[in-house]
């Protein structure tokens, strides 16, 4: 039977990082992808124009620190993300343009939603990132919904209204689908609420030259014949002797194993022993976000001529957001526009013409006749991707963080858990799962150090 | 390759039903179980006297046709659940007795319980149990918790408590955990709260000769051959000549599929193709309840001779509610213990015989220094056991039945969904076991009927 040091269960971000950090520590490794490629929730695509757009995660920005290290030392450039121009907010049948913060709303909406984001931020800050089950209110917290929360605490219709359109932007599900508690860790994992939506200054700050997935490629290359694609994982069986891992190619026993996949997918991974309750408890009501996310090539970046930026908000589209995702040179116009939560939960239900129909509606209603008009046309539903299973990131409703999620990153016997999900900073992007894959090689390359001293001693 | 017209995948009471009902039928049927015994959640434990107990599932009663049917074909005996004498409330440091319907609540909590309980059953009445996402306001009734709806329309503080200790021992998770249109759906599929919590009269009246599995054991017994014990099914393959079942002992094709384990459980079969993105999502989001059933035997049913029915409720220790679970002829005393939801959680964490003393402390408090001494101790963590991974029953959280549940029953192809989830009458007893079973078998015998008939017109 082949031996290695570590298997690795996931080739995303997570993974790949976790692997590299043990293969630079002189141990081996061997990375099980379920799918014909590595990266994860990150995949390029390339337009026949040779256009290369992200169908998944796509940003990096200001105290990314891991991922942006990462980047950096695999010699790969950035760019910054074209705003320049006015934004857009399509509210009560009327598109309105912005050139200021206002991000559209009118003074009383916005003097609601800065004080509620006050009060949202106050609150945030006394979540520990890294235990937020040990918050001083954590149980009161966990036991509301953040849109029972956002009702209680906003004083005008429009800051209610504002607040249910940004949190679907940022969870790709409803407040009413999580609960305050994990509303609140995750806005202080990722620095409040203005750095996770910005573009300048935020975590929409730059793209990545050459397409986000060429990090997962790189590392990849770097790691040669330690990934292996195709090989969904079965079942992980632990014994004295160390781990045994079934996957579609046969049986590899290693002393660790760091599943890096989502809880909901690690799930589906068979564990002898079987996990223990509690944690299975959190992999049962951790469900991943929802969300379509579409890629629009047009001949030009048509708006930009119009003076606008390419940002859009919608409160009644399909399309709820959308970014200017051309190539860094112009050379084409590509709209970036997100179906989320339960806008994306309609759609899923409309045969693909029907949807692209929709999307495409809502772009001529932001950008005018001339978004009537693509080039071509990506769509990618997270949620049908076996692998994924969603995006961007898993969340949970009421009561589960307090009473099951101590679990989330607590190795059960040899098997280490990374993921985005699991990071305490940054959750949720390319930054958080780096930050994971980091923390669990450090983990494991600990216990065989650990076991080699006994073996040493012993 | 092996082939019959249809497997069934799960040996609970629901899959044993639809196997029977296939071969009735005269169908060719094969019952995959991964466990060394069928039953599921329903399981006898023999004390070493050989008075039988059920380690899960115990009580049948008035309404739930489908099972007493079943038992009676099978020719089952039933015997009356010992309720004489007066019951027991734990509360505020103090122990009440009473004769009456008070469950030992003063007349202020009763009167606000009483309203309280006009209100939620006028709710739940508005809820069809086939389709809960069209309540006239289903979104709505969705999108809060159970626990929000409580907290808004008791008036006392005391009928506040009465509710946060009622919900957990009828759904095995606090109100905070679930939907309020969960909560209503529930109680309306089991005939409102008065026969959900009642021995005489409801849902806790009748127990089994041989105890509840032996049920299981006779359907198993009829269908012979057709069940196959450790047989855990991995992987189901649908294409176009039938669908081919991946399980331990090798594969076999067949013509339909009934999957008849839980929707948490469900998802760790793998598909090909992958299910449909609703249905996916749903299953990452119905977590199974979280209780640990005790049965503690006594050389007699001491309590008896104080007056006592064995009936008690605790709205403060671990034991939250017991019953007299001593055989018919009272030969012993066996005392039915229930930790439950975040009880549960928490002694979860204990170590056995830490866990072992919370819950004997429990019982002399509410029975005095006779319940010190057991003769025997049976713990079973339904939440530990692979499985089953909880019981009595999976929940929804908020927004879940609105968004996802559609998808609850309807078949994926060649694969139908049966188990006590999916059932619209008794969910979560093993009266919607049996009726999900029929109707799953329904669904597959008509399908087979109709390609039957196309073929012989094609």
């Amino acid at each position: 039977m082949e031996s290695v040091d570590v298997v690795v269960v996931g080739g995303g971000f997570a993974g790949l990082v976790a692997a590299r950090e043990i293969q630079k520590a002189g141990r081996s490794v061997v990375v099980l992808e379920a799918r014909e490629r590595v990266g994860g929730r990150i995949k390029n695509h390339v337009f026949d124009d040779g256009t290369v757009v992200e169908a998944g995660g796509a940003w990096v920005g200001p105290t990314q620190d891991r991922v942006l290290a990462l980047i950096d030392e695999l010699g790969i450039g950035l760019f910054p993300t074209f705003d320049d121009g006015e934004g857009i907010l399509a509210i009560d049948g009327a598109i309105r343009r912005y050139a200021d913060e206002s991000l559209g709303f009118d003074a009383a909406t916005l003097a609601d939603v800065g004080e509620t984001q006050a009060e949202l931020e106050a609150l945030a800050a006394t979540v520990p990132t890294d235990a937020p089950w040990e918050a001083p209110d954590a149980r009161l917290l966990d036991d509301q919904t953040f849109d029972a929360w956002l009702v209680a605490n906003t004083k005008t219709d429009g800051g209610l209204r504002f607040w249910r359109m940004l949190v679907p932007a940022i969870f790709c599900a409803e407040a009413t689908q999580m609960s305050l508690l994990h509303g609140l860790f995750y806005v202080h994992s990722g620095g409040m609420i203005d750095r996770l939506i910005a573009t300048g200054g935020g975590a929409q700050e730059s793209r990545v030259v050459g397409g986000t997935q060429s990090i997962a490629l790189a590392l990849a290359d770097d790691l040669g014949d330690a990934v292996r694609l195709e090989a969904p994982v079965r079942e992980i069986r632990q014994g004295d002797d160390g781990v045994e891992v079934d996957y579609a190619g046969g049986t590899i026993v290693a002393e660790r194993v760091v599943v890096s996949v989502p809880p909901a997918l690690a799930a589906r991974i068979r564990y002898v022993p079987a996990l223990p309750a509690l944690r299975d408890q959190l992999t049962q009501q951790m469900p991943m976000g929802f969300v379509i996310k579409c890629q629009v090539r047009y001949a030009t970046p048509f708006w930009r001529a119009d003076g606008l930026s390419g940002f859009a908000l919608s409160v009644e589209d399909p399309v709820s957001v959308t970014f200017d995702g051309s190539p860094a040179d112009g050379a084409c116009g590509v709209m970036t526009a997100f179906v989320e939560a339960d806008q994306a939960v309609a759609l899923t239900a409309l045969d693909a013409d029907e949807r692209q129909g929709k999307v495409i509606a809502s772009l001529v209603r932001l950008y005018g006749p001339a978004a009537a008009d693509p080039v071509e046309y990506l769509e990618t539903n997270w949620a049908e991707e076996e692998w994924s299973r969603g995006c961007y990131v898993g969340h949970l409703g009421t009561g589960a963080w307090t009473r099951y999620a101590a679990t989330l990153r607590e190795p059960v016997g040899a098997v280490h858990w990374a993921g985005t999900e699991t990071a305490d900073l940054w959750n949720g992007y390319m930054d958080g799962a780096v930050r994971s894959g980091e923390r669990a090689a450090g983990e494991v390359l600990a216990a065989l150090w650990a076991r080699e001293v006994l073996h040493v001693n012993g």
